[in-house]
């Protein structure tokens, strides 16, 4: 590896900068222009290029660290469930660390791979700046990002699912069984992929030649209560919908007792698609259509992105994103006819 | 510390030992008398006495290995919460590894502390045999267990909740609100908590003067098939129960699905009481009555027992069980005083 790997004073030559500028980004100092540190990097990238101290750590410690934005949801433990297999399976042990905030991660979290002497770093959902990038990398640790509420710069890889076609497929299953006023509930709008679930969901309207209603389309966070508060304000509509995406499974609960408050069956009187594909899905009253995402791989396929940096190869792509499918079980099915019946 | 701790001469004398084997049984060495070696130990533990090496150890690597048969349920989550809660108070890293196999725990865990370089063990849900303890202790690592199948010896402690004491109350509020035939589904036979559970069933009945039948104690795993199957038959019995108690939430959801399709309602015609209190509770159609466990709580203490371990304090005791409590919630009520109604 080292044999193969140009000097500093090649890299300089290439990227048109002094020797200082590429140590400077080497080492994540903050001195040095965007542009030429995008430029830099990309040529270190290309020659597979890892500071020394990257490889010693590596070689040594047989740990990462998974940084946790919040452990509310049975969501997070399917990811943590992909890591920690793909880990086990290259003899790495997984650092489990929560930030228990609503807020991005604080800056401390760049602390615990020096803290923990680990590999690299896999952050879920969480917002990363510049600067964080910049330390973590001067600690000569790598670092993956799965579903990140912006995407990172930085050539730092990135792990999600195919929101868009996601959305799209919800919303296109629901226009099938009849369904022409469908309620969507998002999470936080900041987040990436909530967006672009929404987007799937407008875009599907827009190809049945269906006017997107702008009343239809609410957001919350996506935990139970967002779900429940957002459904009960779609139902409680003059002109309420049949049908209603909710962003996430949990959602999707919220939305099974705002129906239940309101003497509405399930699917008879209202169809609900949820997101995620959750083990409990499969357990609910009625069993949950839903968007599956592959979490558990997209844990995997980061840890697998992570080890192949720390070889020195550079991942093959800066954005993975894996394919998510609809789940068809017994919360959907064509709109009544008749007027509906509330209480 | 080291000022206060006796020279091994001085407790191979207290113990009537040789200094020789006072040796062995600190190095964890299989060959010595089981007797003999439970001497020593109480003799070690009484004078605070660590080897030298775990102190070393402990102040090294800030790591603690979190080991969870299966990470199947949110059960187990809310645990990891408390332990990374915990460690993280103790600038410690929690290294999870997830066991996926039924089966007892595999020998190979005990390789993950000296791989890993960490300070202790917690395990969770596991049968540890003494060869085990020995391995772990010979490596200078000390080995907290939660919920474990059987009570470990060695002075091993374990964290647990009030199992007993939590199946009383579940099946006191039934039959304080008029049910008589009630139906309880246990986990696996063989599993402590399952087992102090039932047997709290079977004390609340007897103390009522309510002869225990045996064809209403079924026993599954604690997931949601064990749930689902065993309600089904408790709801074809010719004698119907009119309540479940269900052994963990995950099982009481496989009830609900069992009685919506009996044509049972919640609570009118069946009442169902869980068992954890996991987030979900409040999220089901009704929400669930059930045992709270606090195993957020539970993986904190675990974490605390550990410290004090490697501090040289022996643990205060080598069981604790913290409090179980009932949450009432809206799946049970008075059973209904006609026949019931099926379909």
């Amino acid at each position: 590896m080292s044999e193969q790997r140009p000097t500093l004073a090649v890299i300089a030559a290439e990227a048109g900068v002094s020797q200082a500028t590429v140590s400077k980004v080497v080492n994540g100092r903050s001195d040095v222009a965007p542009g030429t540190r995008e430029r830099v990097e990309g040529i270190l990238s290309a020659h597979n290029y890892l500071p020394p101290g990257r490889h010693t750590r590596a070689r040594r410690s047989g740990l990462v660290d998974l940084v946790i934005s919040g452990l509310d949801s049975a969501w997070a433990v399917e990811i943590l469930r992909g890591v920690e297999a793909e880990c086990a399976d290259h003899g790495v042990g997984t650092v489990v660390s929560i930030v228990r905030s609503d807020e991005a991660v604080p800056p401390s979290w760049t602390d615990l791979p020096v803290l923990h002497h680990s590999e690299g770093v896999i952050l879920v959902t969480s917002d990363v700046t510049e600067q964080q990038i910049r330390k973590v990398r001067a600690a000569g640790v790598e670092l993956v990002v799965i579903d990140p509420v912006h995407l990172p710069g930085q050539n730092v890889p990135s792990v999600g699912a195919t929101n868009w076609a996601g959305g799209l497929a919800a919303t296109e299953h629901l226009l099938s069984l009849g369904h022409r006023r469908i309620g969507v509930i998002g999470g936080r709008k900041e987040l990436l992929c909530s967006q672009a679930r929404i987007d799937g969901y407008r875009a599907a309207l827009e190809r049945a030649g269906i006017e997107v209603d702008r009343d239809l389309i609410r957001f919350g966070d996506f935990q139970h209560e967002g779900g429940f508060r957002n459904a009960v304000d779609l139902l409680a509509l003059p002109d309420r919908p049949t049908a209603i995406f909710a962003g996430s499974d949990v959602q999707a609960m919220g939305a099974y007792e705002a129906a239940r408050q309101a003497g509405l069956r399930i699917p008879q009187d209202l169809s609900i698609v949820g997101f995620d594909d959750l083990p409990m899905c499969d357990w609910l009253s009625p069993p949950l259509t839903t968007v599956r995402q592959p979490l558990e791989e997209m844990g995997r396929v980061a840890a697998r992105m992570l080890f192949q940096m720390l070889d020195g190869r550079p991942p093959v792509s800066s954005r993975v994103e894996l394919a998510t499918e609809l789940r068809v079980r017994h919360s959907t099915a064509a709109p009544s006819l008749g007027p509906s019946t509330f209480g």
